[in-house]
């Protein structure tokens, strides 16, 4: 059952190569920060821009059908090479084949800035994943020689720059080293990018702070003691929070079948997904729902408030509908900062039944639909200690827990292997 | 490369059958925790007697080689079934074969007890865990028909109860988590026991905090912002804190194997142990070293002022030699507590030499150290972050994953099988 097939290593090798591994990927991984941290520092302020102008002008979200046009045209025929987005970088991990192209990076980031400008309900990320993870597999081209790049290096090269973009676009290092470990793996966490995950992410991260780019801070003033019933309600609270990944992936998946079969041409798609969201945002404007703005775009404010106060029931919903239909369609970003709105919202909204705080409770689906929608339990474990501190992380950990271990074998990336069968 | 042997599950499984193991798991968790916990606050609350009462009674250590006769004979004539400890319960979650002899939680708190009372250099992982482990196997024997326990039921129960023994014991819930999925396979982590573990280590620490007991707080108040040159000054403590625990697993192994050789009767071993290290103390006592009891028993006064002023040079090298003879000929006891001091007292050292502050040096060496010997870093790097907060999380995670890398193929746990070669 646990039998391996690595060989065994000599019990006691010299000194010698694991020096010169870990000054190769000192050197590596300090390109990788700081092309990974500056791209996530260039993503951040931009997309700042973009979103606060389309908060000044709300009109632009009548141009959802255009942007989506533009997006697809961009893809159609500058990004055919690139289009597969994370699961490339997935399935590079698995079976490599050729160097991502440079491409993916920029393109990412126009066709997510694009998706911003109009109103489309998005991530970071997916971009900042795709730019850090292309950004680092150009060193395999660019430095050929000098380094001596095995071919293994490759593959820890690629889970390097996936660490470092993640960890700089959400300022949580420990959260991004353990992701770029966890992702491609469902069921199973391997060491061997230890080193690569955790230096890229750490450097990143000072990378993108460097260039004066913050995060937002979130916090959980109080913390009730465990007992016999907050226990049941977190566990409880799990459940629903997996139950929501798994409607996540299951609507994303469905609306991506959907498109795919009824527009041939790949450019309509996001157009046609671009003016369902304006039918959606009108008719629920004129239907009982109070500033459908908030569920457009990153939604970061809706965030902090669900911490703040209970949202109404249905935010959840409505955002996991608008998101599905944006990314379905083909607009670009990630799925990440959507799905922390929909688990705090969620988790808000549970205030209003379940004897647990208001920002406790959103804490917990903010990284516990996330945990359950992407298989990443340990990261997730780890940026809500990064980003609420260590006094919640009791409910935090045993709701992610909960959230992977009910979520199914499917995820938000499906180039996910699965290494062990969840239970 | 990436190839498994694990069949692909269903793609969209019924709730059911998750739902029951979560209730399966709840409930034998619930029992791990009440047993494991309480088994640790016995155990902490006579320990601290112990240690007490042989601090007020210094004569006590002259009987350091009786002590190790009856520690010897205790072994030799009750406890040959469970004489390999902490080896013994690895070795079962990899070849499953019978249930583990409830009498080892009993020996080894006795033996333990025992060891400290005459001031034998030992820890408390061991001793918790292997409580942990044996009581929750008997759940294996007490409840097989109601609970329907499979085979592979058994697996994830010792992973239980020892993540439930380790978290109790340190008051750590989420390192003890990550240390039982993490302890018994060197470069990989599997998530099938996540749910066990989880639950297991934060029932068991909330079960040990209900009955009264506390433990060690440890503070790292200043913690300089990351810079070139504090990363390098990281990763070269990385890198001899690795060194360190090399040194340790080594001189535990030759010792072990020297008495194994030159001592037929096994219950003669503790003795001439014992009796070696009232001579080593002596000797020490009347040359240059002060105040040599600090380096019997558990040592936790000396790990607390290691945080506060740089310790002598000696100091680490002395608590790993002691240790080393304390544990190689037969005490009982854990390897981590002293680990931590052989740690924290090498990076207080390093604060004559390094230019950062002493506690955090102290701090990055207590997890460190024990990391690199363990082959743990995931739980190191989380210990860290329970017992020192998360401002220090950047410095503790790149010295443990550098002590990991450097430590070897080899560590304190013989029965730790290899997944994936380091590097």
């Amino acid at each position: 059952m646990l039998k391996t097939t690595v060989p065994r290593p000599s019990r006691w090798p010299d000194p010698l190569p694991q020096l010169l591994f870990l000054l190769r990927w000192l050197l590596l991984c300090t390109l990788v920060s700081v092309l990974a941290g500056t791209a996530s520092a260039v993503f951040l302020v931009s997309l700042d821009w973009v979103t606060r102008y389309r908060e000044a002008h709300p009109w632009l979200v009548l141009l959802l059908p255009v942007g989506g046009l533009l997006v697809g045209l961009m893809y159609q025929y500058f990004g055919q090479s690139v289009a597969k987005g994370n699961n490339q970088l997935l399935e590079e991990i698995h079976q490599p084949r050729d160097v991502i192209p440079l491409r993916m990076a920029p393109l990412v980031l126009l066709g997510t800035l694009l998706t911003h400008l109009v109103g489309g309900s998005a991530g970071r990320e997916g971009t900042a994943v795709q730019m850090g993870g292309a950004l680092a597999d150009q060193l395999t081209k660019w430095l050929p020689r000098a380094l001596r790049l095995r071919p293994r290096d490759r593959r820890l090269l690629l889970v390097a720059g996936i660490s470092a973009g993640f960890a700089s676009v959400f300022g949580t290092p420990l959260a991004g080293a353990v992701f770029g470990l966890e992702v491609f793996l469902m069921g199973r966490l391997r060491y061997d990018a230890l080193l690569p995950s955790f230096l890229a992410a750490f450097g990143a991260d000072w990378v993108t702070q460097a260039w004066g780019v913050g995060h937002t801070h979130y916090a959980i003033p109080v913390v009730p003691s465990f007992s016999p019933s907050t226990l049941a309600v977190t566990l409880a609270a799990g459940v629903l929070f997996s139950i929501t990944a798994r409607g996540f992936v299951a609507c994303a998946h469905i609306l991506v079948n959907a498109f795919k079969r009824f527009i041939a041409w790949p450019p309509l798609r996001p157009a046609v997904g671009g003016a369902l969201l304006l039918a959606a945002a009108w008719l629920l404007s004129i239907s009982a729902v109070p500033d459908i703005t908030r569920y457009l775009g990153l939604g970061v404010p809706t965030i902090v408030a669900a911490f703040e106060a209970p949202l109404p029931w249905y935010a959840f919903g409505l955002k996991l509908l608008i998101t599905s239909l944006t990314l379905g369609s083909g607009f670009k970003g990630g799925e990440v900062t959507p799905l922390f709105f929909i688990g705090a919202a969620l988790g808000s909204a549970l205030a209003w039944v379940l004897p647990l705080p208001v920002a406790l409770l959103a804490g917990m689906g903010f990284v516990a639909v996330f945990a359950g929608a992407a298989n990443t339990p340990l990261a997730c474990i780890l940026m809500g200690m990064e980003l609420f501190g260590t006094g919640s992380v009791g409910y935090i950990a045993l709701a992610c827990v909960v959230a992977y271990l009910f979520s199914g074998h499917r995820g938000i990336y499906g180039a996910q292997v699965i290494g062990e069968a969840k239970h």
